[in-house]
């Protein structure tokens, strides 16, 4: 069916059922980063196949909102279309919620399916139009009435991790969650992110791109550790496992319900900004909610000694990888034809060689030039173009492997690049290194340290438009809480920076229409020293990969920047020089070789 | 009467209320930093007369409660005595709370007076014993009871501040806190803390050491301003000019009773960490309460312009007589008797000298060798000691002037000084002037800039255990918020620094038994440059006063720390020279020359 058709059949049923809107979010039942086929609804009935956007269809209009990432390709997909494109945050754009509140009569009926929205969303949406009398129906699920060929619910075979990486059983991981319910006086704790059930599990699955997590809900009391997933899903070895660790396997699509019946008169804890809004109404007979954050958010963010382990030995293989691929893009572009996309099938290639890679840890971003400038810039068939032998070329891409998950960027010179190129590259470099060598007292949060990452862009009157560091899960989402680095991450309740956490440093410079560069590392939390002054930390890298020399401008770095970076390069030399020979090892002696 | 006197005395008076306990903070009735003669009970009744500390005595013990400034004060005063000194946050000291609930049977009775413990105390205290069935009086103002020859409550003529230096009316001032209590549909507003009123009405008091505030309360609704004070302060033309700007006066006593009566279904805005626990509970019968900061703290913290134009005069007053004082003592330390108590008598003799000038901002801390390593110093007659041509002298100090407030800090040098403090003299430094010329982002948080001031030393392995930067008032207190800058400071609601703020940059460096080191400039956060990557805010210095070229290890001065230095120093030459003349002139000239 055309767009066209499917908005006249999606309006059919919302006459049925006398709705004056009906709105369709992005997200699966689990609010994840990447969804399933299942769930992609929005797309189905838009057009637009963006990974972020909210679809609001009226009677006799439509209208899609999206953020910065996507106005580009969603202006592309409505194109000729009925559905008018909110550019989110933009001046003059409406919130959704006012669009809302403008267009509806009062007592209107407005529909969606509560399992798709947070429960943060859903409270303040009806609450912000509470004034207008507007109604809601919140089980509203009209794209599958109409989505002929929808495909199925996910129930990809669930794997047990192997025990030596992961540190603690599940056993153990169970108690100490229990411990902080108990701490919480929590009589029910909701687990309902996929990433955390599959790290108190131990289990992965395959039902989310490039996350190895698998569709599931947990109901966690005292006594009982309900584990509500697509059954078909798991061997028998598996549920004997789970048995025996004191965790009972419920069918996917009973939580909600069970959800309701557990929770009348206890104490609950669920992350509003997790937690779906549909389980949230559920929770109506509880005598009190807990509503922030998971105990399992902050206990999978401080990875253990066994994780740690495994992450070293990750990045030691992606570095090698990465490595290889850097060499040989640097050598062949001109002299073969390599496009974007091409490009990321050869790096995908190179990780393919390694031991324990399992797949991508997300959609490469290989951008090319202008490209570079387009952060989330994802090659399509339509956009790849040919790489050359000048200029730079971004590349922020990342594995799963059997012992850890990778996230890197570099930024490749493949020939002669302009003076302002060289000078951003440097700028750039410097402050990943100011962060990257910090010293910093325990009790820092992201945001106390994000101005080591900016300060060279700053005096020179630049700045990137993102976060300077995310952390980084253990053979889970490649973006995980809830430490972050960012000179505005002060609201809400930040988390401080506690060793044994991951966290990316990657500072930025965008320069619309000529070039991009973005320096990333992965690095982990570590003890420094302790004396009268406390206790500090300080950054261990994970990520063993070459700066690109080629792009450095040596008059902008102090002495200090030069150690740092020559220390960095003898480290990468020594962890990943077991995978060069010959020419290619010269090659990487050269690129790692100190600069004076 | 002698401690042992007054607490049998007190201990009386609990016998006849049946109380087992009873609590005496130190705060008056509006959580004022210093507090008039009327308030000081519990150094009445403990001998102990630091600012900081709480007393509980119970039938046959007492303890004292108070922090790391005053451990060493404490000890002396209470030495020989029956209280027990709790030095808070040590290891094993257990907190007030802990120490009750040990120490008292179930259903015991606690007395206090309320209004002399915040809101958020009295809702923590009460609920912390709740376990034991505690049961609380809260009206027990049983000092009066055994206080014979008590100070009376202060009724200082009050006067009417500079019109041409406030910038705003007290008419318009009021417009802008009724359209915030519109914004968050309070219906009334209550103002306890006495900066707030001051600025809101444009009054000054002398009620208060160092502040020039005076007894009060606010009751605002959209209708009316209530003004409770002490009406005998009151000359007849203030009266007639409030009354014009539609303030009504009533009397200081009645407002809890006021409070009581207005509040009833009403939604009141009262802040939980300033109102007092006696108002917090005369609002039972309010039908919501908003607990956030009064929206006369942002307001305050934002300088206008005719505010910021008598601070930078302020400050030229204060640089000026700071230097004076800086000439004179490098001049005369070991020429003349010198001690820490006459040199601060001789500093103020430099301000009285000034236009403007009314009163220090704060009791100086003029710390010399090993005394500067002790933060919060303040030389009594006893610990005064002799200041000779040698070592470092830690000053910092204030003045209340008619066009604002002013903090400074320097570390003198006065003779040879060891290389130890030399590097940290410089490391200090370096801090300092990193932060001071930091180029920001709008959205920057306190907590995002202090790694600046910090990187130096904890490069180094140091440190110092204070925030570097507080807010200050503009003919008010010398401490204010909402703005800190401390990389710890993400925690609660902090605010983003704004425009037209004034925060203090402090770095320290304290080595027992050694010496302190402490520089500190007043900033005004001022608007950079605004382009594609955003708008930037910078720190425009207020203070004006060399720093000691004297302590420099040149050697850890980067080309860029030089620059920083020498362009600060030509501002403070071009600033205050018109106040010197002679071998003063040419000493200034010295001190303020570039360094290379």
């Amino acid at each position: 069916m055309t767009v066209k058709e499917i908005l006249s059949a999606l309006r059919d049923e919302m006459k049925k059922r006398n709705l004056s809107a009906y709105i369709i979010p992005s997200d699966d039942y689990h609010g994840s980063e990447y969804v399933g086929s299942f769930f992609k609804a929005r797309a189905y009935v838009s057009g637009f196949t963006g990974s972020a956007g909210t679809l609001v269809v009226l009677k006799n209009e439509a209208a899609l909102w999206t953020d910065g990432r996507y106005f580009l390709q969603a202006a592309r997909q409505l194109e000729g279309g009925s559905i008018e494109l909110m550019k989110s945050g933009e001046p003059g754009v409406p919130t959704l919620e006012d669009y809302l509140r403008n267009k509806l009569e009062e007592n209107a009926l407005v529909g969606f399916d509560a399992r798709t929205i947070t429960a943060a969303f859903g409270s303040r949406l009806t609450e912000a139009l509470s004034d207008k009398s507007i109604r809601f129906s919140v089980d509203a699920a009209l794209v599958g009435c109409i989505w002929a060929d929808r495909p199925p619910l996910s129930a990809a075979p669930i794997w047990a991790s192997d025990a030596a990486f992961m540190g603690e059983s599940r056993r153990e991981k169970l108690e100490l969650v229990r411990k902080a319910m108990e701490e919480k006086k929590a009589d029910i704790l909701l687990l309902t992110a996929l990433d955390e059930i599959a790290w108190l599990t131990n289990l992965r699955g395959n039902d989310v791109a490039y996350t190895p997590v698998f569709l599931s809900f947990m109901l966690i009391t005292a006594e009982k550790a309900e584990l509500y997933a697509m059954e078909a899903a798991f061997s028998s070895d598996i549920r004997c496992s789970l048995q025996e660790d004191g965790f009972t396997l419920r069918p996917y699509n009973c939580f909600t319900v069970a959800v309701q019946a557990a929770g009348q008169g206890k104490r609950v804890w669920a992350d509003k900004a997790k937690t779906n809004y549909s389980i949230l109404k559920a929770l109506a007979g509880a005598s009190s909610l807990l509503e922030q954050a998971s105990p399992v958010e902050l206990l999978k963010a401080i990875k253990n000694k066994e994780e740690q382990e495994g992450l070293l030995q990750a990045h030691i293989r992606d570095g090698a990888a990465f490595t290889h691929f850097m060499f040989w893009i640097k050598q062949q572009a001109g002299k073969e034809a390599i496009s974007e996309l091409s490009a990321a099938d050869t790096l995908l290639a190179f990780r393919r060689q390694q031991p324990g890679f399992m797949d991508e840890s997300f959609a490469p971003i290989i951008g090319y030039g202008p490209h570079g400038a387009i952060i989330h810039y994802s090659a399509t068939e339509e956009s790849s173009c040919s790489i050359l032998p000048e200029g730079l070329l971004l590349c922020d891409t990342g594995g799963q492997y059997d012992c850890g998950t990778t996230d890197i960027t570099r930024t490749l010179v493949l020939g002669p690049i302009t003076d302002e190129a060289r000078k951003c590259f440097t700028l750039v470099l410097k402050g990943h290194l100011n962060l990257g060598s910090a010293r910093f007292k325990k009790g820092c949060y992201g945001a106390s340290l994000d101005f080591a990452a900016r300060q060279p862009l700053w005096e020179a009157g630049m700045d990137y438009n993102h976060g300077t560091g995310h952390g980084v899960g253990f053979m889970l989402s490649v973006h995980e809480g809830p430490q972050r680095i960012h000179y505005g991450a002060c609201q809400g309740n930040p988390a401080k920076l506690e060793p044994g956490m991951v966290i990316s440093n990657e500072p930025g410079l965008y320069l619309e229409g000529k070039f991009g560069i973005r320096h990333e590392n992965l690095v982990l939390v570590v003890e420094d020293i302790q004396n009268e002054y406390g206790s500090f930390l300080k950054f261990k890298p994970l990520t063993m990969v070459p700066c690109d020399k080629d792009g450095l401008d040596l008059n902008l770095l102090s002495p200090e920047d030069k150690t740092r970076l020559n220390e960095y390069h003898k480290a990468v030399y020594r962890s990943i020089s077991f995978d060069f020979e010959g020419e290619e090892l010269a090659w990487l002696q050269q690129a790692t070789a100190p600069i004076e």
